[in-house]
């Protein structure tokens, strides 16, 4: 019965079919994402609300912000007015656990999630579903576990501030005033309208129609009362990519029933894999993403040979038509992480009228994303032992109410 | 689909619908436990299982085994043949806390359990489900956290032996190793299946899916690391009603997956409501059951007016005819608690034969449960909230390894 309804939305043939666990454009192309905004029901985050970021941070924006990889919102607007009137918030984002490397598509939520605890200066929660992985990978939960932790400390090496962040994992921390809020939520949200948002099926297990409020509860500082003493109306914000807006949307839709504020998000679209535009890339072909594992000969051999070119077939060509920009990923991927703005302009121009030469741009994007993360590695060789412990003490962020 | 799967059981005219929350037998008549046995597919609580006992225990059977209300088993004779070689096991039984005052109908798996762990000599834990009550019953947490310690209350009234008890509540204790046992179970259950055993459909909320693993996991030892160190393999024996058998048919069916021992069961018949013998008796009917906190004369009154008599309608009727006992409720209750069987034979002849009237039997059951009602609010009266914290404390229950 709801299986129909899930069939029916499959077979709406020009929407894309975006959910936590499926990303696919029905035509087999790029997901459009103005039509994902208009399906979603959530908003474009516009120049004028970009300008208000750097007015309010007195910083220049993020490159993701700048090059719209940071694209639509709920509620960014109401966030930056009671910001703007001095009231604090706090971020929230998460990750689920089920690889021991991460690779560049997993890194952007959380480098972004750092600029914006700078900008704003707020505190932070990061959510380890390694609940959600045990039941999804059918890994064990000792090894969903491990891999928490060592996620962990690929997540402390982008630079969060200890003082003002919590590292979970669910398997560590559910109970309390959390498990409260979890049963609050499961309370509001029918079988039918958890199958119509996810998509489940009679064939899925019970432990995964119990995740979404997991996911969900972070939302709500009551589910932190260790955290946010007494703020029980401290206002959520979360950056996340736009496949995860099915389980905010439930929240938001339950949130005013249980009295508690909507949490806000801004969301991103996805990275693409190195073959090219066609959703996310996969963890089951390591071709397909850069990871912070890998090495500098991997990272130049793994550009050179299956990031997918814009360029002609032939030089004498490429000089006379110039490369499609369009879906060339070296370019892309620099627009993601090339920071100086003036330098990624020189290249599309350089680039898409010819005169430079895919090989040049493949080597450029080898420097950037060598240098990256060379840097990233760095940083998570000295994440001690101690430090994940810090990270996940269970203690008042003060530093919020400075 | 799964709806239909549902209504196909209801529809098979003659067999009984006996789920957690639905107790009746299709002709409107007595519940066939006979049929019972068979649907479940557990097995009949024999003489020679009960002669077994005393032998081993060596004391006299309780009233509950002697005279079939506990009439029901899944590997009980296992459970045995292991306490023979002097393996011990613990006992888990609990209670959903909808309401404040208990009946004695809520009493009798308590009684039966008092006595198993004095008969035995084992350890005992009580799980106290205020999170599936706030579901089902649309009460606030808070609400079913209060009713759940004022519950305790009246369970640590019936006389457990605090050096061997754990009591729980599911919003104080879960987490941790109960909490990773519940992913367990719950990537183990597809909803498909759920559905066929609970009964649930597509308007049910979510937060009821989740609760199956949650009364499944307290039948491993593993869920209570604290509780039961190092004996992960403890056998678990589980005293309740029968309505309840669908929670550890799934539990039981689960546990060789994840290498836990399957929960054995010790299972009762209904205790019948003042006005007869058609299921369970109502909390929304005051007058359908006698309560822990009825006075003498409520209970004087509700047995004189609402108890359904065998007897016949004129005294000259009745002293040729005799009673009907087998839908006398006076004399169905005095067969719970009334503990000198010769006494009970003697009613039942004089009454059968109609040499006793109807106001005989009803005096003398209004004896029996005025004193048992005021000796349980005695003790009720003594337990205080420092015992209450005694009994929920974490702490190892080292009596079992004497």
């Amino acid at each position: 019965m709801e299986v129909d309804k899930k069939e029916e939305i499959k077979s709406e043939s020009s929407e894309p079919v975006v959910t936590p666990w499926e990303v696919s454009a029905k035509d087999g192309g790029k997901i459009d994402y103005d039509k994902l905004i208009d399906q979603f029901g959530c908003q474009r985050l516009d120049e004028s609300m970009i300008d208000r970021v750097q007015r309010l941070t007195s910083r220049q924006p993020h490159v993701f912000l700048r090059r719209g990889v940071f694209f639509a919102h709920r509620d960014f607007n109401e966030i930056l007015d009671a910001f703007e009137k001095g009231d604090k918030f706090y971020l929230y984002t998460g990750r689920g656990p089920s690889s021991e490397a991460l690779h560049l598509g997993h890194l952007i939520p959380f480098m972004f999630t750092k600029y914006l605890q700078d900008a704003f200066k707020v505190p932070l929660v990061i959510q380890l579903t390694d609940d959600e992985k045990c039941i999804w990978k059918n890994i064990s939960v000792e090894e969903s576990k491990r891999l928490a932790r060592e996620n962990a400390k690929d997540i402390i090496a982008c630079g969060f501030d200890v003082t003002k962040t919590f590292i979970f994992s669910d398997f560590n921390y559910i109970g309390g005033a959390f498990y409260e809020n979890m049963v609050k939520v499961g309370k509001c949200v029918t079988l039918n309208k958890a199958m119509g948002i996810f998509g489940f099926s009679g064939e899925d297990y019970i432990g995964k129609l119990s995740f979404p409020p997991i996911q969900a509860v972070p939302s709500f500082p009551s589910s932190f009362p260790h955290l946010f003493p007494g703020k029980d109306n401290l206002r959520c914000l979360i950056p996340c990519a736009i496949d995860q807006d099915p389980y905010f949307r439930m929240t938001r839709d339950v949130a005013p029933r249980l009295g508690y504020s909507k949490p806000a998000l801004i969301e991103s679209t996805f990275f693409p894999a190195l073959q090219g535009e066609n959703g996310k890339m996969s963890a089951s072909d390591p071709n397909s993403a850069i990871y912070v594992t890998d090495t500098a000969k991997d990272i130049k051999n793994k550009i050179n040979r299956f990031a997918f070119s814009g360029g002609q077939d032939s030089v004498e060509k490429h000089r006379e038509l110039g490369a499609n920009l369009e879906v060339d990923i070296p370019v892309k991927y620099l627009s993601f992480f090339l920071e100086d703005d003036s330098e990624l302009e020189h290249i599309k121009k350089e680039y898409g009228e010819g005169r430079m030469l895919t090989g040049d741009v493949k080597k450029r994007l080898t420097e950037v994303l060598t240098e990256m993360v060379e840097r990233h590695r760095r940083a998570r060789a000295a994440v001690t032992d101690e430090m994940v412990d810090a990270f996940m003490a269970v203690r008042p962020l003060p530093s919020m109410f400075e």
